[in-house]
């Protein structure tokens, strides 16, 4: 028997690649010297989950583990990394696990920056050492605990109500050796003054007791929040949460119609301030009593949002001329709104520059940098109301544009959110005319959520199925037929899916992508002209927001949502009105930037601003009908 | 027929005088001549009612009028300015009706000024004209109202929650021309730096509107409130009523006992703020509304009742070595402690000097005007807690006695508080060895209240009826007799009394008196003396609160409560803790004065100040030991 007598062939669908092994080889390893690509986040450890692939003939040496069920495991599931060859076996890889390489190999680099020049929180606490009163010396106990902070250089100090209640006990309680928590709140109609302290409360003297911050990013979707202990710098995962608001209406116009109905506003109010009481029950499981030491809270949201937040009556946001309420907001007692919170814990929101630009972009700009790069940025938070901040460190132009819904699955005849069910990655074979559909979930497609309608409508354009001016090209691709609403794609037959109809892309739904798309990038010309400079002169692109950590840029450049520019340049960095309210709860100066960023932002109302209009129109083809603009 | 043959012959009794008169002339008149005196506070209009006589025999002219009942009528009584000589008549003069020249004359002069140099509250109302938003600028409307006023110089606001929730609505409801309301709060460190604006509400244009303080003397017995239209500086007539804490306790230390148990607090936190709201809607009534223009409460109130008035445990007060939680008050929203007022007014509370000079002594003292004059002056406040204070425009002094409850009729047989039923006038005839009660309301009495009690004793003293030792002599009297708790000095028999028992004074109650009057002259003395300065030196004697309304000081004097000075260097200035109160709410400089006097106002705990107990012990004589202070 020759060596070779060890070895048997395995076979890889779809592609119908047989590789040689020997008993004993991870499949992965077999794979790899095949040149078949399957993902591996975790590099072969078996700890990610993403290389599943399905035996579909044959045999191999596996068990189910941490990432397969048993049911999984009977229908043939296996992790490629942990399965070891054990005779001829056939295997499919099914799109997901082809995923890195067909898509998410494509996506902007991801960045997140926690770090702060200094750390000095708007709260600040300071050991008082006082002597306890005497006959001789009984001044109250305020006044007791004044004078030790005015040694202490705080002068100009007021109190608060709970503070006080308390302080005679704790002063007693402590022996008069206390912590004091100082709120230092700058004057909001110039942060740069001396802030105006604020004793929030006295406690146990123990200064390396750990002291909270919360920042919380409101949006429209979802609501996330991360719990900082403002003593170490020392930032926990966020957790988040459906808004609570959603079942009012998917956007903000619809948010701001309900608030101006009856007690829709107290309704839409009580509903985020429920979602928010929801992550804080959920932080107090693993960080129980985190409350009796939380003083601060950040919060970033869209300009609705923070309205609604507050309680502020919402409706001239969505009038002409569009003015909000409140740009700017005062400290608030987040206890007075309903939040779960202690009377001694105060918030910060974050400023809007207009009506559609919000808090949340303001934390962006922060979190990402752009305000003090020299290189010229365009960051972008793409959604049903996408925003466009472009700049460097020398100026700001911002704008808002009404993508409509199409990027988050709605106006589109099958669409969905980013949700188990919904097709997010495609491949089509022209020479064969099959195509390959990714589902978030892995189970029968449902759906199309927006990246999958970018995605797809790529790939179609690609192979010619889909034109220029966004029509299916006739006898293209046995899939092309007329449906209900004139020309489609079938995606996925009923008989396939999950639910009980069809999945298809209709013409229409390509329109509402080619007008959600031009608008986003008609919007990035007008800021860029503005200033007289053109779209090559673009160097860098942030995205923000959880639509990008899905989005493949190829693709999105493919369809004109993206500019065309190297894919080097694109750097996605997540929940960054998160991150931006992080970075301004650890630093009291970060927060007086994210003011100066605010008044340094020029807001252009697209629908007002010359020339918008024109290129608007010119953006309705796929790429665009300048086409120089997407030259390859 | 002579002239003579129209006059005939009127008789008053009880001094049984004979005057002329004839047909036409008044009562009063006709008494005037006969050198009888009758009270008449108005000069004889008919319009005060205390000129009452009682028609014994004969006949007048005369109807009931306004202050007469038919009942009274028909039971003799008439005003004497109205009734006119119809023929020979007798008349009997009630105690009541002389009490102007046995008692009345000898109090000191009232006197009140709520004149301010310039009237600058700590809420100002700025007229704001914008221009309306448009596409051009569409700033936030809080933007453009801090842009307005900071275009009046205010640049340095803060902006109150409920201010900024009504604020898109009456923008536009009003076009944009507003008046917005300001809080200039002085930080509590420096009441002389720059204050910290709060803009506290925006409301319609018109400057003319009134707009309200309220200023509040909270007293451990009543609750005075004083409604003020700050844009005139016209301050409405003052109204009372009990502190419903009273029946939790009359005096400061069985509150801060009942505070101390269980839920105690917050029952009497709910009683005060109850009273309050009963003042308010009384207020209501004559002031429709005047709660949407409230924005500033001024509060002053003894340490113990500040504190329930804010809900803070005000145990440590009473405990050595008498440390109260609080004296320098931060600003309070009084709609969070239940106050029926509008979210958008704010309280100012008064400061503390000590556990027992509180915030009432130190409005009082800024109503007094004692801190800007160059006479050495007495002010003193007596009750139960008495409080002093010594001293002139370049220094001041000050100590709480505890008098004992003597003077509001506690602690006394048959003491009662200054109610109808309680004897407050009284004369002895040594001779006809009768004597003459004068008696709250004119009924039959029930009891003695303080001011009576001083009178009774001075009067028993000046007859001999009681010694220098505050002992009954023997055989002095036929009033006096041994009684159940030793000797004791019939006032009334039952048969003549509203209740079913004898009013007596009994040798007890001697002590009691002697004991409270020995309190406060000893306090005078010792701060006195703790400056370098004697008795001798004091030039003038400011009287406050309520006892000192119906204090003979004749009598007073007698006794050795106040100091042996002539009358006309005796002021009564009233409800000085509302007064002050009034002052500091129309006045930020006001305001900022009552910090400096509270600053300037040096507290002596006089039980634990060298010599004020042997200072006590040789004040325990009427009028006292060294008998060359009361020389006369």
């Amino acid at each position: 028997m020759s060596v070779e007598d060890n070895s048997f062939e395995i076979t890889f669908l779809p592609d119908n690649v047989k590789v040689k092994a020997i008993a004993g080889e991870s499949i992965m390893e077999v794979a790899n010297r095949g040149h078949i690509h399957v993902n591996a986040s975790c590099g072969g450890e078996g700890v990610c989950g993403r290389c599943q692939i399905e035996l579909r003939d044959g045999e191999v040496s596996a068990s189910p583990g941490l990432y397969l069920t048993e049911q999984d495991f009977a229908q043939g599931l296996r992790l490629a990394c942990r399965a070891k060859a054990a005779g001829p076996a056939t295997f499919y890889i099914p799109i997901e696990s082809r995923a890195d390489a067909s898509s998410f190999k494509k996506a902007a680099k991801a960045e997140e920056n926690l770090e702060v020049e200094q750390r000095d929180p708007m709260v600040l606490q300071y050991l008082l050492e006082m002597t306890p009163p005497d006959a001789a010396d009984n001044v109250a106990d305020l006044d007791r605990v004044t004078q030790a902070l005015a040694a202490q250089g705080l002068t100009d100090l007021d109190v608060e109500l709970a503070a006080m209640k308390l302080m005679p006990q704790t002063l007693r309680d402590e022996d008069f050796k206390v912590r004091a928590s100082v709120f230092f709140e700058p004057p909001i109609a110039d942060p740069n003054q001396t802030p105006y302290g604020r004793l929030l409360s006295l406690s146990k003297a123990k200064l390396d007791e750990t002291y909270y911050g919360l920042s919380v990013d409101v949006g429209t979707t979802s609501v996330w929040v991360r719990l900082v202990d403002l003593a170490t710098g020392e930032a926990m995962p966020p957790i988040g949460d459906l808004n609570g608001q959603i079942s009012f209406g998917e956007d903000v116009i619809s948010r701001i119609v309900y608030a101006s109905k009856g007690d829709g506003l107290k309704k839409l109010q009580s509903q985020v301030i429920a979602t928010v009481n929801g992550l804080l029950a959920r932080l107090e499981e693993t960080n129980p009593g985190f409350r009796e030491n939380l003083y601060l809270i950040t919060a970033a949201g869209n300009t609705t949002m923070s309205h609604l937040l507050v309680g502020v009556e919402p409706k001239n946001i969505r009038l002409s001329p569009y003015v909000p309420p409140v740009a700017t907001w005062p400290s608030i007692r987040p206890s007075f709104l309903g939040l779960d919170v202690s009377s001694h814990t105060v918030m910060k929101i974050f400023p809007s520059v207009s009506s559609y630009v919000g808090g949340d972009i303001v934390s962006g700009v922060l979190a990402s940098g752009m305000y003090k790069s020299e290189e010229l940025t365009l960051f972008i938070d793409v959604g049903t109301n996408g925003e466009i901040v472009i700049g460097n460190q020398d100026w700001m132009t911002c704008a808002a544009c009404s993508a409509g819904p199409a990027f988050e699955g709605g106006g589109v005849k099958c669409g969905m959110r980013a949700a188990p069910g919904a097709i997010e990655i495609f491949n089509y074979e022209p020479e064969a005319k099959k195509h390959h559909l990714g589902v978030i979930g892995r189970g029968k497609p449902i759906g199309i959520c927006g990246s999958g309608l970018i995605n797809i409508v790529a790939e179609l354009y690609r192979c010619g199925v889909v034109n220029k001016q966004g029509r299916f090209v006739e006898n293209s691709s046995p899939f092309v037929r007329e449906g209900e609403d004139g020309i489609e794609y079938l995606l996925s037959p009923a008989s396939e899916s999950a639910g009980d109809r069809d999945v298809v892309l209709t013409e229409i739904d390509l329109e509402n992508l080619i007008r959600a798309k031009g608008a986003m990038f008609s919007g990035y010309q007008t800021l860029v002209e503005a200033v007289g400079l053109t779209m090559g002169d673009l160097e860098r692109v942030i995205i923000a927001g959880g639509f990008g950590s899905s989005l493949n840029l190829e693709n999105a450049i493919e369809i004109g949502l993206l500019p065309n520019l190297p894919l080097e340049k694109f750097y996605y960095i997540g929940n960054s009105s998160l991150t931006g309210a992080t970075l301004a709860m650890m630093s009291r100066s970060m927060w007086a930037l994210a003011q100066d960023i605010r008044g340094r932002m020029t807001n252009f109302e697209l629908s007002e601003t010359p020339g918008y209009m024109d290129k608007y129109m010119a953006s309705q083809f796929i790429p665009h009908t300048d086409a120089s603009l997407f030259a390859k």
